[in-house]
């Protein structure tokens, strides 16, 4: 039987269970929804009395919703027309961790390169803002922008629908979906189904993520990255520590370890007494770095990333332990009860991860005695290379937790590279039926699912006890979910927007188990 | 007991053993020398009798053995230079494959960037010529050089020492190491201690290189590589394949096809019927293409590689195909009896291969019928990224054989991109201790060694009798052949100029594995 995939199916489906009135009625209910359908409700979708508008060009839907305003052609031009008070869509080649500060305050987000899992598409999907990215007919100029034959200027009005791929010239309402009743109670029943056994968590940076994830129902943040805390008034700072050598670079450290730990502040205030997992720097070296420069790497993604920065940097995770730490303090002196944790991206080894972590845990007792702190941080790991998938066992006598990223575990067991991939290779393998899915959205059942499980087993069996999570994009992906239920999987954390279909799928996979 | 490093150790050891006239005597002495005795023996070195030059600079040792000649900044240069009958020097800041005739025809190389894992490195090896990379104070200008202090102008002499890394301002003679009587002996008797156990074949992409690997005593190629054959006057050609659509570029592939054909005869005939493998383009798209392409990519390494490129332009491989089908036959024609596999590289799918397979053997087929070729290729894969590793059951119901290529697995296993790993962070993980060896020079044992190993066994149960091989770098590495043997492969494919370490290591392994 299909699932229910419309409001009315779903309604009609509730109706019967409260009639029924037994848990076993909810239970199939619950198993009945399409999870795409509670996504679809989530989210904004242009007003029903706008006008309609004549597209102009088709790209790769990659962010669902939909969003109007001004055409601005880089992030100052968002921040100008931001501060005048009017909506600002954001369109460029491809974003960069650097256009993040725009993107956030854009209303929509159109791209002319890249694919479903490219920069601008996950963080636009992180964020819930609706977005269009690979829009082949797109041509930028340097004050307009063209879509074929329609030029459309800086400053004029354009609209995107980020569920259908199309691009609108002109402005038209949008209005955000209100909370469905319905919806509302299929959420619940589907929480009650998964009790305790499985958690859903969110990607959260910034206490702005985490409010929209808590108003989805979130337990907590498994991933908040740390990266945007390097960018904006920071990159200068992280430009000239990355500039100077060991010792002279003091002052600068301490300039970012304030500036964060305020950043850190905030974020555990809304999180309660919720588990944070704080992500130390995993940027690429080069993104701090002007692109010229004679440094910039072949193959960024596997080059000096995360804990390879930090070794050869190594006050860069100290400073943020310190300032976790702070923040941490902060907050139990105000009375509160942060549960908060370090994790440790990109680990090929568990020798490396034992330097960093005591690397970090001096810092951590050294901060928490001075501010008489009792409960101190956990120190976990992302398992994202496959080294440290294979290597589970080892890896596990050093982390108090293992996170799985399954966007690079996927990246680095196919050897794709998810922003040339998507481009034109993908498409072909999927047209070929070579894979039946993009495996950067859904996970890939033949080999990187299994890796997974078998990396999950070997280090329940060497560190018994320990939390394993996954905080990749397929944390919100009801087909991987079921695949990571299968794993074993403690918990998944996926993209604010994504958490209330992550908490039908995850009910879904247990009723599924649990038929078995 | 420490092995033997000096010729006169092996002399003794061999003395000894032949006054004994025993095999168990003949073992002991082949077990008691250090491989890289060997490597000393067979290369080049400055001239007893030459002067002692200056040392200007040191870099990393990439290629042993000595070189003199005449600075060349370009391969424009070498080749002019060349032309006029004098010995040549490449200097650059790094290499690329259109380097290559350049570097062919050069008696050292000198990088200023890259590491032992490099380009510069890894092809200068392969030939056998001499290289120092890494040369951190080499600055490069537009018609000299500057060591540090010291300039060099293009049409000077350098000279450098690819066993210490030494670079040195002036000419010396270089002599070419004979064949030392000793090694000859201790090397027959590795020989008949391996039998027919484990092969020890080359890695060779011309009819020189084979050439010299059949001096060494290689079996047979265990790779012959095809991306110089679409570089150099070809180029031009492949160019313009890349840039037009399909049905228009029939002209240009029978024009790639005919010089193909003739390379691979000129191959095949001095294989005779040694087995030959031919592995189809694997070169990065960008390669061919202008850097400053629109469509360069991010991280090429994992972008459109190999098959990737193939399945985009399946006319490729079908060409190739018809080329060493077409090369089979003329052999056969003249009374040969060539023996020679097709490969298929960069695969990650089971239906990928499958497709693939379909279309070269549609060309094989249709070309055997023309010319009346009874003995058809057979047709293998490289297993080279982890999800073909992980899914080698599967992907050998598509194989006639592996052949596992361990930089590529060893770069997606760690996440280590060769280039941009190599220039600081790897000498920071070997000074910490987190790695023992550099994995790209050694084969990793903690996890790279083992996925080989499950692999070969998957695919063995899968498809009993498949012929399992090697052909990374690590085919020529002592210490990997070791873990090589141990996980059962058929054969390793190494350098020509590692060939004699390879055949003494198997044997030292094969001796240690009957021992236990």
């Amino acid at each position: 039987m299909s699932k229910a995939k419309t409001l009315e199916e779903l309604q009609k489906l509730i109706n019967a269970a409260e009639k029924d009135g037994t848990i076993e009625a909810r239970w199939e209910t619950v198993a009945a929804v399409d999870p795409e359908l509670v996504q679809q409700l989530t989210h904004s979708d242009f007003d029903s009395n706008s006008v309609d508008l004549a597209v102009v060009a088709e790209g790769t839907p990659a962010s669902p919703g939909a969003a109007s305003g001004i055409l601005c052609l880089s992030t100052d031009a968002v921040l100008a027309t931001d501060e005048r008070g009017e909506k600002t869509i954001l369109v460029c080649s491809e974003t960069t961790p650097a256009d993040e500060i725009g993107m956030r305050l854009a209303e929509g987000i159109i791209t002319a390169r890249g694919g479903v899992s490219s920069h601008a598409a996950v963080v636009a999907r992180g964020w819930g803002i609706p977005a269009v990215v690979g829009v082949s007919s797109l041509e930028i100029g340097e004050e307009h922008v063209n879509f074929g034959d329609v030029k459309i200027s800086e400053g004029e009005a354009v609209s995107l629908d980020g569920t259908s791929g199309e691009i609108f010239f002109g402005f038209n309402e949008v209005t955000i979906s209100k909370e469905i009743p319905e919806v509302k109670k299929l959420l619940d029943w589907a929480d009650e189904i998964r009790g305790e056994r499985i958690g859903v968590l969110a990607n959260a940076d910034t206490e702005k993520d985490l409010i929209t994830a808590l108003m989805f129902g979130a337990e907590g943040v498994g991933l908040c990255r740390t990266e945007h805390m390097f960018l904006g008034n920071q990159l200068p700072l992280i430009q000239e520590f990355l500039n100077t050598q060991d010792g002279s670079s003091e002052n600068i450290l301490d300039a970012l370890e304030a500036t964060q730990r305020s950043d850190f502040v905030e974020l555990f205030k809304v999180a309660g007494s919720l588990p944070v997992t704080v992500r130390l720097l995993d940027a690429p070296f080069h993104e701090f770095m002007d692109v010229s420069h004679p440094d910039s790497e072949h193959n960024p993604m596997l080059g000096t990333r995360g804990v390879r920065l930090a070794l050869l940097r190594h006050e860069l995770y100290r400073m943020q332990a310190r300032s976790i730490t702070k923040a941490v303090s902060d907050l139990v002196e105000e009375g509160g009860e942060p549960s908060v944790s370090i994790m440790i991206p990109l680990v090929v080894d568990r020798k490396e991860l034992g330097i960093i972590r005591s690397w970090v845990e001096e810092e951590i007792t050294e901060t928490a005695k001075t501010y008489n702190l009792k409960n101190l941080p956990q120190i976990g790991t992302m398992i994202e290379t496959p080294r440290a998938a294979l290597s589970a066992a080892e890896i596990a006598k050093e982390a108090d937790f293992f996170s799985f990223g399954t966007n690079d575990l996927t990246q680095m067991v196919f050897g794709f590279s998810r922003d040339d991939i998507e481009k034109e290779v993908m498409d072909k393998y999927l047209e070929l039926g070579v894979l039946s899915h993009n495996p950067f959205k859904v996970l890939d059942e033949a080999a990187v699912a299994p890796l997974i499980a078998a990396a999950t087993r070997a280090a329940r069996i060497s560190q018994p006890g320990i939390e394993v999570g996954v905080c990749g994009e397929h944390g919100g992906d009801p087909v991987s979910i079921a695949l990571l239920v299968k794993a074993g999987v403690d918990y998944v954390s996926c993209s604010p927007f994504r958490i209330p279909v992550a908490r039908l799928a995850t009910a879904q996979a247990l009723i599924a188990q649990d038929k078995n």
